[in-house]
């Protein structure tokens, strides 16, 4: 079953060019911004408490993502989001979560303390979001996603947002319908930041549409699809992630349907998922 | 009419391989490191107020960018730029001003108490440094280049500087004379970073000879030939700025002469601006 | 004489794909991260006081680079250091030292508090640390190689670990045997971040291998074999960084043993050195 038509939301995204303010790290903050204007969005980054809850009130999205996390990040982070609260969405990444307690402890401050809107992670960060351990090998996953399926199920319903987990086959969910998302390609795992990119997609397309489950799976299909195509004509990593930047920006909404797996599985329905 | 000819600057710059200095922002530090280098002239960040000042002493031009802007960059700046003072270049990049009061007093506060040689921004930025509001949208221009060209001739005049407004056209006055360049191509604006490397080259160029003027112009004609250049072999957005490095790398004067596209015009005389 | 063949050390480090946690400057991490993985590595970046030494704990390397230093990250090096201490290798880039007094009594400090297994640096670096005057010329070295290798010998003997000299040629010592390897090309110069790059990859096959001194050598062979690859394919800079991720990715052993050029000398005999 076709869940989702994603190009529609494709388009809706590049119409709007939603101001993205991402409180990010310092790793991937280039390819973050360079994936944002590919897709067709308008990044800007800001960090200091003195400006970032004002930059949220300018903004359409705010990603909060705590890799290379530092407690001065985090206040900045809790500024932005209360001023984001209620008005735009507020996307979530807890990068490295169960790697150490700081990264564990701020993911799971951040969302009881914030309306989070999305929380984008791999399995063993989601795991690590409930209490879970999965160990996590520094900031890459070592469990699949299906293993963090509940764990996604139950943040779902127990924070009212929705999930997704990122890995071989994706998952989103809002707890009560999951949308499994197939596309991509294993070279997205040897760029570095293609979750983080993930998550600011993400960000871009809840933007521009108040259906959030469905906006972000959107989301990661446009951005497996153009995984797929970059895949296609690349030799290895690094032209990987300059074709990546490329089909972002080529890839049109009909190609985009064309190309896309989806599938939806009622929570608690383990078939497919 | 030719105001100048940007070959002579390019050839110059890249004999004298000036060391510049950059207190720069996170998301284009490996970018600008890149363009200086792939230009001809050898890159260094240092940001510590423990060192700022003592490298800024080893450097042939000092670049100032308040992008993700905090606290201690800003007495960084001022300790750099103290020691820089009527000795080297001092390039002052005002990315986002407009946008929160932080960046825009900040900018002002370092125009007010430093010497700064060249101003390089786009037009809401520009503007922004007069107090004028044209709301920057993030560290995005909402205004056109000619409609700060006013705001840049005042501000050439009030801080006995040279201001460059980039945008389509780019200008660059130093409150007398207005220079036009209209080499560039619009895929630079989906590049993050691009205004950023413009005002390292700026540096670079300012560090090799004495006519700020004339080389600021010089470096701005010779990153958009680089750019158009690089457009023709490019898919997109990852492959431009892939080609874009290897244009400036390749990019010979004689070349840069029989492509660029500059005017002047008298301050005061909208002509062409 | 063939010294080590560095497919061995390459195979063993692809199977054991160890997570690297590198304490670096913000120009070089999108880069380092990118090269890690493009070899078969596992990436981490995390440089906060809450989290250096646990994330240390969890590694299979530990990299401490002093480029875009400041006191908090001084703080957290020697937390990460005293964690790794004896139970992974410590691979030190003392990137800018000889540049500014902050850089260079940085790296003799953290040289003589942490048991270092690897110095890895460009001549005037490591001539700084040793207390010798080389006129650093912000990050780029201004003396060759081989002026360096006697202040390599000395370093490696007096702090019992391994120095390694890059450059044109580079050179391999723990004292009493000297590797040299003659592999690479100019335009890893034209890149920001490659020696960077080369000390997060001594880390990796270090973490893979007891044999500290014949691992790196190794890691400086493929990375110079890569790079020679990479710019028998290459338009310029741009083209090259590509070039580089796409051939660390794929380089067999076989190529590699097959390209590298390494020579074994004996400390103090200045033949070839």
């Amino acid at each position: 079953m076709r869940a989702v038509d994603p190009g529609i939301f494709l388009d809706e995204m590049r119409q709007r060019q939603p101001l993205v303010h991402n409180i990010t790290n310092y790793v991937v903050m280039n390819f973050t911004a360079n994936i944002l204007l590919a897709a067709g969005a308008a990044p800007v980054m800001a960090h200091a408490v003195e400006e970032a809850a004002e930059m949220a009130g300018l903004a359409s999205a705010l990603v909060l993502n705590i890799g290379t996390l530092s407690p001065p990040w985090i206040e900045a982070m809790k500024m932005a989001g209360r001023r984001a609260a209620g008005r735009i969405p507020i996307v979530l990444d807890p990068v490295g979560a169960g790697a150490t307690a700081f990264r564990t402890e701020t993911a799971r401050q951040l969302l009881d303390e914030l309306p989070v809107t999305v929380l984008r992670g791999n399995a063993s960060e989601i795991m690590a979001c409930t209490g879970m351990t999965a160990g996590t090998r520094g900031v890459d996953s070592s469990a699949a996603v299906s293993d963090a399926r509940l764990a996604a199920e139950e943040l779902a319903v127990q924070h009212r947002l929705v999930v997704a987990v990122t890995g071989a086959t994706d998952i989103v969910t809002d707890g009560r319908t999951t949308i499994q998302v197939s596309n991509g390609h294993s070279m997205m795992g040897r760029v570095t930041g293609t979750g983080c990119a993930a998550t600011a997609l993400v960000a871009a397309f809840c933007a521009a549409s108040s259906s959030t489950l469905a906006a972000t799976a959107a989301a990661l299909a446009y951005f497996g699809v153009a995984g797929e195509r970059a895949a296609a004509v690349s030799a290895g990593p690094g032209s990987f992630q300059v074709a990546l930047l490329d089909q972002l920006h080529r890839l049109s909404a009909v190609d985009l349907d064309g190309q896309v797996r989806l599938g939806t599985v009622n929570a608690g329905d383990t078939e497919n998922a």
